[in-house]
């Protein structure tokens, strides 16, 4: 069997020139990147941003497992699916972390015959988008800690610095770490912190902005540190604004690159969904939406984290409103989920996978609180039985979802027409009323409430004694009204990684709160989550090679 | 009058495939980034590589001092005074850090009417080269640490290691951190260290390697600490050599950009000429010589500096031999090395030139070491008088070199055209005999030695007691052999930066010494050399800004 990125490597790629031709895309709009990747020129917004919007499907998923769930192979096959219905489709998607490629859980383009291409560059550096934002978020770093040194006119306090440097990369090394050691003329000594990238705030006021002043005016707001007296320090006050726009100015240019059937896919932003919002950007959808009858895009990890951040804090702050939602489950997850062993997963046992159901069932619930229209999908593997298809199928169609197999990691789009069909019929027969599941009025801690019990299906919330009185001092500064960004791992509905299925009669522990002014939103950590990711024993990098003439192998 | 970024934002760029065109390079060995940016690609290489060279002319300068010397603006006013001519130049220039970007120095893409555009671009991520090498810096760096946190198979000794975490920034905070703290998850605590992306030993190994399997071969035998027995441990033995070259892969090709006159400009790499060797790639230079009838290089700082780096450690590894240099100076430069205050320089002071002088003296004297015939040249200020330039050039000719003003800044390639001319009248009627300064052979001591008497001028050399050590383990680990980058101010021949002129009857002090065993060179800290700058009380970045079009401003 070939491996993913022998699949990729194989593919017969179109000139990016002649795909962007399918969507009504001229050369001129394109900033090429290479004969396969492009950035969408501001110009080409300009040109299409009155036009009416096409259909807006969400992919989101179960709980994710070990066993594999495929979110973004069906989204990839989705639209090599509606294709071949001569339907014209554009996938907006996430950029991946270097972080997970080299660490345990590899690249992000899909898989099988439904993957997004040039696979290698989109899973290196491709466009160069996350080493703007690195860049963007360590100048800030770097001139606060300057003005700390020459003088802190601003009054500082170094004990109250929250902002955080950051790199693409997994280093549990840089977790905590001590600044500023040697001398006078080496900084002031103080406790600091790397995150991924991906996790930092600039990536979702990248993500979140509508268009250049819009990312201006969040990087403006963005809450770097209080002074003495207690009062936020912004990178305004930094006078660091406009070179951090400059830095991100081409990074906030979408990105085209196409599936292995030619369907065009924006890839544009990847806050990670477990300790960020989860979305691509909102300028991508925006323009997948104007360039397509169909726009595909989908939301990180389970539906409890990437799905209900793009209903509450991606649509909410973009006026974006979905038409249907495809919630992809396997058989293998669902008995993972029933408690099946990882190496059992390859036998029929329809007890587990009535057990394990109930994850699913939890997301098909919480999707129908939002009154968007949902599509069960199964990511077909070659063990799983007619009898345990049949027993998801009906319990989906019992719930009023709509329910196709998937074949796409096989066949490509050819094996998502069920699925497409599914998916058209559904926009065509049933209405989206899309709301947000809560109010802007709300208070910080009944959002947090909201979701705990809506969405995670918790009991109650406890917060620990800081994330209280940092609740306090949030809403004393006056963001009370803005949305919450929930971090947790993406395991379990719950704060604990091992409550698998549907967990009961649990507590959400809060266990620390801290606005992100400019993305518009309030983080409030669950449990143990992490902001920057280790390396597993044998990382991934371990295995990847280039040969002489540049061929990659080892990424997956 | 303009400033160098409207000069820049004005100009009328040609399409790059047509600058491409122009030395015989079709559309299809091209990958764009945009329109006005494309890396070379290796076909191209194999498809010129026999070609006979063109001849090399390496363009340096005197020490440099806050008046400005503009060696990046001769190199570029020099191509396009040739294109004036006639001739096929091609230049070949480093790519700019954005350290000194946003800090003090501003970019790096020459000056007036004799720049390299796009500006903003190369200024900022250009086609992200510095980024790729971050990342693989910063990956082997995650892997040594997570490597010691496994389990530590190697036996890796916490306090010996000695490779440092990079970023493309002036943050003088992260010159000396402590990594690791937390609980046991969040690894081992060390003393840890970044440098400056252009400080990088992969910066290095980037622009030395002939191609991606000797790119490769360089990284596997990076040094990345010792062992508990004081064995060294390589990129190799942590098995991230693969992952690295994987990350370097579009980073290893050359860049071609173009002058505002056309003239087209190979752009890349760019290690710092105070800590690191201070040369773009050998693939660059390789290619201006394929693709140019004359190609023009650079090397950073004073001809202490860049040009016996050039000379000793680019061309000895790579075989190039330069046909003639070029030393630019400035009136005010040599009156400011003869004393006088910044804010006196507009007015003539023969005196003050004549007690200056002996700086360009000694690069002359230096030069000529090498047997490459030099051609001086004076970068022209209005306020530079008839008489000061009768001096210089007379000082100079009886030096023996081709003497010539240029006026570049200010006219563009029209003003080097009476520099062209005797650049061409050397390369036709001078022959170089070029050789390195010392042979392999000798001992690391004895080529310390060498330069620091022969090119630096001192009296002799002290080794700090850790010095010595390290020079004698170097040498017993087998690198004996290789050439010596010396780290040194770049303000000074001496390792004191407020001694100007030509330094008499000094000792230069040689406080640490390393081996880079994949660059291929051992370097020798001198004096208080720092290999990560800080940002000024104002740095650059608080005056960059962008408008809500785009329109960068502020850059320098």
């Amino acid at each position: 069997m070939k491996t993913d990125i022998q699949i990729a490597q194989e593919a017969q790629m179109k000139p990016i020139k002649e795909v962007a031709e399918t969507i009504g895309i001229q050369e001129d709009d394109l900033e090429l990147y290479g004969k396969y990747k492009a950035k969408l020129s501001d110009e080409l917004w300009d040109q299409i941003k009155d036009r009416p919007d096409g259909k807006l499907v969400l992919v989101t998923a179960i709980n994710p497992t070990p066993a594999g769930e495929g979110k973004t192979t069906t989204s990839v096959g989705l639209g090599q699916a509606m294709a071949k219905l001569n339907k014209k489709a554009v996938i907006a998607l996430r950029e991946p972390s270097l972080g997970p490629c080299f660490g345990i859980k590899g690249g992000a383009a899909g898989g099988g015959y439904a993957q997004v291409v040039p696979m290698e560059d989109l899973n290196l550096h491709f466009t160069g988008d996350f080493h703007a934002i690195t860049s963007a978020n360590n100048l800030l770093a770097a001139m606060l800690d300057n003005h700390i040194q020459q003088g802190n006119a601003l009054q500082i306090d170094p004990r109250q610095v929250v902002w955080k440097r950051c790199l693409d990369m997994n280093d549990r090394s840089l977790r905590n770490i001590v600044v500023g050691l040697g001398s006078k003329m080496d900084g002031m000594v103080r406790e600091d912190h790397f995150v991924i990238t991906v996790a930092s705030e600039i990536m979702a006021v990248l993500c979140l902005a509508n268009n250049l002043q819009d990312l201006k005016e969040r990087l403006g707001k963005i809450i770097v540190a209080y002074d003495f007296s207690g009062n936020p320090v912004t990178a305004d006050m930094l006078q660091a604004t406009g070179a951090m726009t400059a830095l991100l100015k081409d990074a906030m240019k979408p990105n085209l690159i196409q599936t292995l059937e030619h369907t065009p896919a924006i890839v544009h932003g990847g806050p990670f969904a477990n300790i960020a919002h989860g979305c691509n950007s909102v300028r991508a959808t925006k323009m997948a939406l104007k360039l397509g009858d169909i726009a595909i895009t989908e939301a990180g990890f389970g539906a409890d984290l990437g799905a209900e951040k793009f209903f509450d804090i991606k649509c909410r702050s973009s006026e974006l409103a979905p038409d249907a939602v495809v919630i992809v489950a396997t058989v293998r997850a669902l008995k993972y989920n029933g408690g099946v062993p990882k190496n059992a997963l390859a036998e029929e046992n329809l007890e587990a996978l009535e057990k394990g159901i109930v994850n699913l069932e939890k997301h098909i619930e919480n999707i129908q609180k939002y009154n968007v229209p949902v599509i069960v999908t199964l990511n077909s593997f070659v063990t799983d039985t007619d009898a345990e298809n049949a027993f998801i199928q009906k319990f989906c169609e019992e719930r009023g979802c709509e329910f196709a197999l998937s074949k796409v990691w096989e066949h490509g789009g050819e094996g998502g027409i069920e699925l497409a069909e599914k998916v058209l019929q559904t926009l065509e027969t049933k209405e989206s009323h899309f709301a947000p599941l809560y109010s802007d009025e709300l208070t910080l801690k009944e959002k947090i409430e909201t979701i705990s019990k809506e969405i995670y299906g918790a009991k109650g919330v406890e917060y620990a004694p800081a994330a209280e009185k940092q609740l306090a001092k949030i809403e004393q500064m006056g963001f009370g009204n803005l949305p919450v960004c929930m971090a947790k791992n993406q395991y379990s509905l719950s704060d604990d990684a091992t409550l698998l299925g549907r967990p009961q009669n649990f507590d959400m522990h809060i266990r620390e709160v801290y606005v992100n002014a400019g993305a518009g939103f309030v983080v409030a950590l669950t449990g143990a989550v992490m902001t920057m990711p280790g390396l597993p024993k044998v990382p991934a990098a371990n295995h990847i090679d280039v040969d002489a003439s540049g061929n990659i192998t080892g990424l997956f």
